[in-house]
């Protein structure tokens, strides 16, 4: 039987825990045979979303850096994530497991920082990602004080990392929205962030095997 | 008599002498005691931008760059630079000279990389310069083959000169359009790139001075 390419994203605010899960599920699908690329945004690819990737996180530009360039550079790499690693990989029947994408620029752009009006953001997001959408979204949703806390124990500080905890309630606020209103009702699953580990990698495989994309 | 800000855009295809014209206005403007800000796109900030530059021109990524990704890493370098650039410099009432601005991109993404139409352009392009408009433009016109010829005698080749002849044709029908569809009627004008430095110089002084913007 010829295996279908699938695209399947994970999202969720700091310290979800949307990356473990993420690289979870790409690791039980490649023990079970299945062809499988692991990747993210921003940063997808080992060249020019790299590039993009090194200034959208560099704490250095904290302060400095025009919130549509911001928004823009998230585009930019989705574009070039797209073309060069995403279309590729479903031609070859892939199973695609993405680490953030474009709810991920709502939430954060759109919603947190006000960057512009949904209306524009599916225009400019429509045509970097030239429309191109998932199978299917999980939303690993968690309180931003709890995520942050998780992200603090391990050192982890980026550019984004560092914004204060009412961002990051404001993040969690525009994923609700986007999930709610822009999402396809039946394309997303939202998961309780605070749960165990192997609790969250049990209600993922069982939601793909049920959704039968595995 | 208190100074105003002005904001004056060289254009021109490879070659064109347009960075030489902006850098000698600049130079001009200094020397009468105007206070000039020289900048360009892409790369006009000492960080985000330059490495936006960085990632444009480099010349490893002929061939791999997503044409919608171009677009948007050129708008998102144009949203940095009035934000941290521009804006500030036309708030301390500075002559801007700016080598590359809008025009640049429709000319070389919209028209010749045909990555959008013109109403994608200006809607993306709309966004990213917060509906910032030049004072004046100036499109010093050239044949490609004299041009390229001019950059190959200097040994300059990034990634977008290391394109054929037939790709900055198109660059240059796309000015054209630009100026003559686009571009407010009265806030431009063509120079002939294949006169003397000296003479295109006489020609940018008197018409600014003409339309009494210095």
């Amino acid at each position: 039987m010829e295996k279908k390419s699938v695209f399947i994203v994970f999202e969720g605010g700091e310290g979800s825990g949307k990356s473990t899960q993420a690289k979870l599920l790409a690791e039980y699908l490649s023990s079970e045979n299945h062809p499988v690329l692991w990747t993210r945004e921003p940063g997808g690819d080992s060249g020019i979303c790299q590039d993009v990737r090194g200034i959208l996180l560099n704490s250095e530009y904290k302060g400095k850096m025009s919130f549509r360039a911001e928004l823009l550079l998230f585009e930019a790499d989705r574009a070039q994530h797209i073309d060069r690693v995403i279309k590729p990989a479903l031609e070859e029947g892939k199973i695609i497991i993405c680490d953030r994408y474009e709810a991920a620029t709502y939430a954060y752009q759109c919603a947190a920082r006000k960057v512009c009006d949904t209306e524009l953001f599916l225009e400019i997001n429509g045509f970097a990602a030239g429309k191109l959408k998932p199978n299917f979204v999980f939303w690993i949703d968690i309180p931003p004080e709890i995520g942050l806390k998780r992200n603090a124990d391990i050192k982890k500080s980026d550019r984004f990392e560092m914004e204060k905890v009412e961002f990051h309630q404001k993040v969690r606020e525009g994923y609700k929205d986007y999930f709610e209103k822009i999402a396809p009702p039946d394309l997303w699953k939202k998961l309780n962030g605070e749960l165990s580990v192997k609790e969250l990698q049990r209600q993922i495989a069982n939601t793909l095997k049920e959704k039968q994309l595995i």
